[in-house]
């Protein structure tokens, strides 16, 4: 059981995920909680993200409303009405101010959201709030996942001893239509606002803005934080004794759903880091890791587990990245395979790195000291599957 | 049968394609013909491709020399020297200068040109050489192809009737380990150095560089256009009457190429033309047309004839450019599915379209005057079949 004192929440049915199964949820904080956010790059952001991106300019969030089955984008001005009123609903229900509740969706797009059946669940959703809800809340969260995720961290700060919890849905990075990533993380650790802002911003750039499954990104990705300060500690300042153990934890769950991300992607088999070193820059190794992370070709040689490293090279060089080719090195797990641009070993002697579900690939460009990686799926017949006849 | 006055050609196999078939070809011009060229932009290049980069640039050249089955490409020194001797001993065997000679390969990238085959087989090849050996060319280019590709115009200059012949090859845009997309367009009309060149570029951007298959270029992507004079005109300048004509001509034939290599996609059922208008600039409507064009969810919705617009959406959003969701317009075919960012349309009225092998989308962003397209194709079972199990 997961609990995260000061939060109490809740999840029910009501008739949105024609499947069946939670989706609708609600987290409550028993006293207004700081709140940072990052939001989707996407152009097109579903009327939840807009109305998120909004609220949480006020610092606080006393409370996230959330379902699955519908995302409320492209849904033009009842979207928003309906998000708006998703909000209005909860807060009254709750006693608090609407600009308190950030509400948030995920499930198709391109369809209006059915209010009546938001309407008709709010009162039985507050009513049902609970210390241990927490779980029942990744559950309202799914849509194609296959397992709900969470994780939570325990800091000591003297003596006392915090709670980072995070709840994360997502399968793919993302299928716009039938996915789209959440997470939110709650903890009773008391943190100043930037501080809170800092640690967040630094641990998705680690951690979710590292993840592909198939490269595109939604309309509905959203990552918030709550800190609620029950712990009663003193507010953690950037720079404190205890701010760097704060970050690391919060690096660490980030990084265990979005590892749980990719392990779910769609049909996957294989979890794949990809790392590129001897970079110029960070920028440069960023955008070489992206590039072969997001390959098809490089993603069905995963899926066959062929040892084709022709593909990464060739991936590596459409990158927009100058580097000479003549002079990288690749390795495949421990083994180095290709030695300035040629292949120094057969690939029976390391085939076998690739039949396992987890491993690395490691190009080093030897061309200047900054890294970057990704951590990126196989595509499989599966993948196909669900995605050419998802909804039809 | 198809011929360009001036070319012999012939075509025959040495033992480099491993599934049989002709895999080397020579093409031959009686007298030295101006040249222009279009290569890969991957960093990582054959080493043909760089040889063929720096031949070029002497304006002429007199013989192509091809193989499939290998691609000569990061295979390091070595490659250098083998795509080199390749060119010298034809060039030895004709009696023409080696400079002449411009050597392109095909194929599995980082193993060695079996150079002994190649050998073996040089005066076997010039040997054979015949005004009707053009078709025989398409065959030796041919690797993960499921047809030979090639097309022919005739434009008249006054009396006299110009012939310009593209023989292209590709399945993807391309598999860098597996396909590579080649075009020589053979022509005996006689055309100015300058104008050659702009002929070539004018037409590749609007048929090659609009071609999507997978979204990976390779490392040896060749375009080389010959231009023998045989047929005696006054030599083509920019502006002449005749020019517009010839590059017109050229125009048709690599677009007919191009779809062909889309339609050879690697297990595509779908040719699908993306259209983006109502953008600020071209640029951005070509980044929103590529982003749309290369989405895995967009090419999965296509082979499972989803018409599920809101990925065509959300990937637009992601392609970097700006633009109002809320003012969007989409069309399947001719029937406008989402007006201002909604839907208007049952999808049971425009489903059909989605079953047609070749059909366009336009998406109209009401945001100027400047448009752009992509061809694109569906991604299926078979591709991925095709690249999860190939090589091994």
């Amino acid at each position: 059981m997961i609990k995260v004192p000061g939060f109490l929440s809740s999840s029910i049915y009501v008739g949105i995920k024609k499947k069946g199964g939670k989706d609708f949820g609600l987290i409550f904080s028993k006293v207004p909680a700081k709140v940072a956010g990052v939001f989707t790059t996407n152009v097109v952001k579903a009327a939840p993200v807009i109305l998120g991106m909004e609220r949480i300019k006020n610092g606080y969030c006393q409370a996230i409303v959330v379902n699955s089955g519908n995302a409320n984008a492209c849904t033009g001005k009842r979207g928003f009405k309906d998000a708006s009123l998703t909000a209005s609903l909860v807060a009254r229900e709750l006693g608090i101010r609407e600009s308190l509740v950030i509400p948030s969706s995920t499930g198709v797009i391109g369809v209006p959201l059915p209010i009546q059946r938001i309407k008709s669940g709010v009162s039985d959703l507050v009513s049902k709030l609970s210390e241990d809800g927490l779980l029942g809340i990744t559950e309202a969260m799914m849509t194609t996942d296959l397992f709900p995720k969470y994780t939570t961290a325990y800091i000591r700060l003297g003596s006392k001893v915090g709670t980072i919890c995070a709840l994360g849905k997502g399968a793919g990075m993302i299928a716009p239509q039938m996915a789209t990533m959440l997470c939110f993380i709650l903890t009773d650790v008391n943190i100043q606002k930037a501080a809170l802002n800092k640690a967040l911003l630094s641990a998705v750039e680690n951690s979710f803005n590292k993840i592909i499954v198939d490269g595109d990104t939604s309309t509905n990705d959203t990552v918030l934080m709550l800190s609620n300060g029950t712990l009663g500690n003193e507010a953690l300042r950037i720079g404190d004794k205890y701010y760097s153990t704060f970050q690391s934890a919060v690096n660490q769950i980030t990084t265990q759903i979005a590892n749980m991300i990719v392990k779910d992607g769609e049909g996957a088999t294989k979890v794949v880091k990809i790392i590129v070193k001897g970079a110029k820059n960070e920028k440069d190794a960023s955008k070489i890791a992206n590039t072969i992370g997001t390959s098809l070709l490089v993603k069905t040689a995963f899926y066959g587990e062929d040892p084709n490293w022709g593909r990464l090279i060739a991936a590596a060089g459409r990158a927009g990245v100058k580097f000479d080719p003549q002079s990288v090195d690749l390795f495949f797990g421990e083994y180095k395979v290709v030695k300035n641009g040629i292949e120094v070993l057969n690939e029976n002697i390391f085939q076998h790195v690739m039949k396992s579900p987890n491993f690395t690939i490691t190009l080093d460009l030897k061309n200047g000291k900054a890294s970057s990686f990704v951590i990126t799926s196989d595509i499989t017949m599966d993948y196909l599957k669900l995605n050419s006849h998802y909804r039809t």
